[in-house]
């Protein structure tokens, strides 16, 4: 029996997996494929400004510019992501 | 309502947040608190050796050397584990 965080390792990765397969599966997102997971399962994020400016940059993201979001160019995504969510809950201290 | 991958994203924060808290909030995770949430947030993967060979090793995770895990050195496990499971799932050709 999986924990919750095992439960979200594999769920993330079960999502790249899901979207990269979408124009047969090759391990990657293509433009298409990343528009599509974004604009599908980071809608909330999106909306609520959680977005660490990164979204709208898949050059950005693609750090060897090969047009495609490998899993790790996509696992750092993810953790930028993160990042703006541990930010945003962190105490804060006065106005 | 945040998708799937959203509530994953907030869940892993959420959980590094909660261990890091134990020995009073100080935003990063103890040797003692690391361990804590080794063994009980990542008690399948161990079991079931889905561990690829970092979880023994704070020292490894701890890149900047201070003796406690960031977020970020924290999110370098998670995506560890995530690689691991994405090459688990692949499609395997041939026996």
């Amino acid at each position: 029996i999986p924990t919750e965080t095992e439960w979200c390792i594999e769920s993330l990765i079960a999502v790249f997996q899901k979207y990269a397969g979408k124009d047969g599966y090759n391990g990657s997102l293509s433009k298409t494929e990343f528009l599509s997971f974004r604009n599908t399962e980071l809608a909330a994020f999106t909306k609520n400004h959680k977005d660490p400016g990164v979204l709208d940059r898949m050059k950005k993201l693609d750090v060897n510019s090969d047009g495609q979001l490998d899993v790790q160019e996509f696992l750092n995504l993810i953790d930028s992501l993160a990042v703006a969510c541990h930010d945003s809950f962190l105490p804060r201290s006065g106005p």
